[in-house]
């Protein structure tokens, strides 16, 4: 099957991380295909970037003209956009929050999440509510690195470690990385910690390979029919 | 004052109306300009549509050029986007959909929502929910028409009480409009249902002159800081 | 327009401050008068004196033989009676504890209320729950000064600072005055903290003139109908 | 040990028809002593009602002079006022809405509560939610009767299966009298309904003998610590 | 009336402790019987152990054929299988968790549990929840002491002290003795606390007396039905 | 890898049925192996039966000495003691109804859940309610049909979907088989309905799949730590 994962910045660079993350955890017969979308933010760190991001990827979706694919991830961790792009396409849409959170909950009574900066929790904290997910997760906790400090890995170990405690201290029994750039930093924390650490992109991509594997995708009754057609414009006509 | 009234699509007509029904509503020193978003969907009837709005509401206020405004008033009943305006503009911002609640709790002990398409409902949902309001809506009921629909005057009144009583069977004791486009109808349904009618528009224009009137303007601690200053791309490049 | 005030309690110079507070709010059009219970606690500062203003406050409007007024707020935070008053009267009640939030809601993710002492802490959060504002609420915190103590303002404002920053600790983006007499404190603290500090009078003030500035009333489906005629005593017959 | 039944209204034959449901639940060693409020509704039927009653209950407890007592059992099915009786007196405090449900909690896994005018809904569902057992309550419905109709039995029986019947299809497996004046009910309409029917008062007064016998009274530490001492006026003074 | 008092695990000195505080508790008409299950754990400190528990608790009261009884209490403080026994037997039944939270929920605004290993936490909170009055909790506190270490006095009461202390800063006005084997601690804590401190197991005899008392039993519409006759086997066939 | 999934009942054939079902779901090296408890109820169809069932499974787990496995499925639908067997063994563990739940939250905004008798949805509510997964169920019905009627499909499929429709009706947009004996409908009634219906089983064995290959199993920091050795005893000592 080929899964493809989005990324919910411009950045080529992060795309190619989360693909390999993504690699490192599909199954034999999975290919990954990543997707840059061509606007957008460079990174998601804000609401702002967060509602650009969910429409730069949607274009990037309905503009997609490569090989069939089975499944989309959505790699933007806390990033909007997985109701749109389940109405817009026909297979099964992972977002790395959601995901993240389904696994966490199999693995302990309470979860916590690690993100970037402190700014992002709220985002996150919305996109676990809404998913569904929220009711078990005892922190999210900023570690106050941006998403481009985190190519510093032992600052960001650092940084992760500290952040942990306090989600444990709140808590936590399990661990979710809360930033698609985090992607590889699990296992070392997760040993350091002595618990168990779920990479959202990890996560994805093995629950799309699950829903795949028995048939199902998104329902069309209620609130992911899809889009009624009429004229919609993707950016500033004449722009730059 | 000057409040900016952004509408959600890209069609003037609805500009209009609300322009209309916001200048209806406001106080004799304010002035209300309407903005109509250059790109964007033409009407807001999906999750797609929402996020494709939300960043073309963004772009639009981004790049503003026009005389100064004390105020904006976000003009798509459970549209996205409202924290991305916060966080972007120095001024106090204000959503359609959580302004009629906040109105509507005042009102009476259960609110209940009556919007177009059935689809719209968990959208409005999710919206109040994140907005802090929820706990006291009743019931959201949509009505099955379009947001094109509501041209008909007759039909749509007669789509409204049918939608209203299933609110009120639901608990409801007040009413809000949940749909932009709808603004104007809160008096004759009102009149006919003995109840209250909250009209999103009108609501927000008096809670954005409230908040400029007491000096009070959006939190930069925490969530809604000034999104960091990096290369964003409002739309595809090149594209027509 | 005519706003009516009601102090909770039977201390004029209190209402006095309130009407200040009350009046420098107000719009051009608006005429603020201020009510003092001649019957109740002196000062509102437990649950016994909640309920005895309640009733103090309900017989004050029911007996009330002033000019015709537009709009009642009730300038009790954290004390009982709203309902009672939205049955009683025709015109739009607004209790300054939920309208407080309520403007809070609109400024940052998470609010916070920084009242008198650690004791009206819980009577403020079940009005907040039930006024339905309660779920973006981070924290009540108690300063430890008593209602008399607001008078001494360097005092004041230091343990106001001192909870407030518990309250920011907690989340909150917005502060809320717990008490009707620190109006007139928001504007200083807000500088010395960098962040929107709404007075309860004030943000009552502005709700009852956009409610009557919309034509909108409380509703009298279901639970705030008018109380049905019957015989009550207000007070004990015969008593000093 | 005595008991103390504090009636929510005026209307002595309604206090006489407690005591003898209270003296029907007491154990041997139980003295009942039912106080009827000097002022206040001759009927607590609104909010209006409701705060005048829990005023007027905190001054007849507070100028009592009888026999000294061991707990307050208080009367009123969804009235205000059991808070700050509880800071007013130094022994147990037991309100009759509470103690149905909490005795309802542990008969099946919801309950329900049936109750007088459709109006009375809201106030129960508050004070069920204030007291911390609103959780397993699957409905509260009214009958339409007011509390003087229910005088006639037959009348009284009919409406309250009906109503049962509503609350059966919502979840309840167990029945609440909501209202004091249904006291005695509870043995004929459980039968015909063949499942438990609670009646507060009885339920209070077990709850209370409870408390009691296990030498337990209200916590000083936190939200009902005795009110301070300060100037009160409990009714109009010089009024009739 | 007799009430039997079923201890969760295998250790007949813990039903003489238990019985002791059951009798303690109990009115002058009051038998308490004990019973010790004979399978199951030695203590209950896991969910592990809890599971066996519920499962011998029930074997135990299947075959029970003393003398008939009027009620059952279950003594194990958060441990599973209160909804069976309802099931099995035709008496009231009442579980010392619920118990102690439905007592406490009457004697302050919020209540907390200390009880042994910070493991046990998370089954109390459930317990506590699926009986519907975990809202009023605020905090529940493991003393890091084992059941066995309750033996210890002057440990036990230290560790409980320094254990309320937290629970009291997180907002607790009143303390439960979250495990069976702390029954006759109350008095002794709770002087030294000054706050009230309720014993679960006191607490469910009350309650057990209160429900007989009043005729009340398990509802058998829905939830809690008679189970189904079938085959069941208690306990692996020829085992030793 | 070999996953172990454990019936619920001590009934082979619906051990075979599930073990049908599991393979059909699992990946091209996944071994299942399917255990039936050699005690315990011969279906599960009440709390007591829920509460034995959980023992005997444990004890089935805890006696293994088959070849070792890295997962471990628990295919009783609303079944207790899936915390008990996180802590038991070292591999993850996944529970039926929380899985069906995960998979169903990423299908749709709303699920539902259809299973068999009415008295068996209050303990499905928990189970998904303290799994953390509830806040998305829309409903759960009954079907009024027992496990062991499940054998007659035609009698099955219509109830089912008569069923379904109450659920669709409630705001479900996804199903999910609420009994492992259902297994296998999910494809016909998934085609009638025109929505995704979600095996648990299947599920569960994914989701097994899924986090033993990204090496994750069940947190040891707090809740689910090892039980600490003691005596126990697994059923009756002499018994037949």
């Amino acid at each position: 099957m080929r899964i493809v994962v989005t990324n919910c910045n411009t950045t080529q660079e992060m795309t190619e991380a989360i693909v390999r993350g993504a690699r490192a955890a599909a199954g034999p017969g999975t290919t990954v295909t990543g997707l840059t979308p061509a606007w957008g933010p460079e990174s998601a760190e804000s609401w702002l970037d967060s509602y650009l991001s969910a429409a730069s990827v949607l274009d990037t979706l309905r503009t997609y003209d490569g090989p069939p694919y089975d499944a989309v991830v959505m790699a933007g961790f806390g990033e909007h956009g997985r109701e749109g792009v389940r109405e817009l396409v026909d297979v099964p849409v992972v977002d790395i929050t959601e995901a993240a959170a389904h696994l966490a909950c199999l693995l302990g009574r309470r979860y916590g999440v690690v993100t970037t900066l402190q700014r992002s929790c709220g985002q996150i904290e919305d996109s676990l509510e809404t998913a569904g997910v929220a009711r078990n997760c005892a922190a999210i906790v900023g570690t106050g690195l941006s998403v481009l400090d985190l190519g510093d890995e032992e600052r960001s170990e650092t940084a992760f470690l500290a952040a942990a405690e306090r989600a444990c201290a709140a808590g936590a029994e399990v661990l979710v990385l809360g930033c698609a750039g985090m992607t590889g930093l699990q296992r070392v924390v997760g040993e350091k910690l002595g618990l168990p650490v779920v990479d959202g992109v990890a996560a994805a991509v093995k629950l799309a390979e699950s829903l795949v594997g028995l048939g199902l995708t998104t329902s069309r009754v209620g609130g992911y029919a899809k889009p009624p057609p009429k004229r919609r414009v993707w950016g500033r006509p004449g722009r730059r």
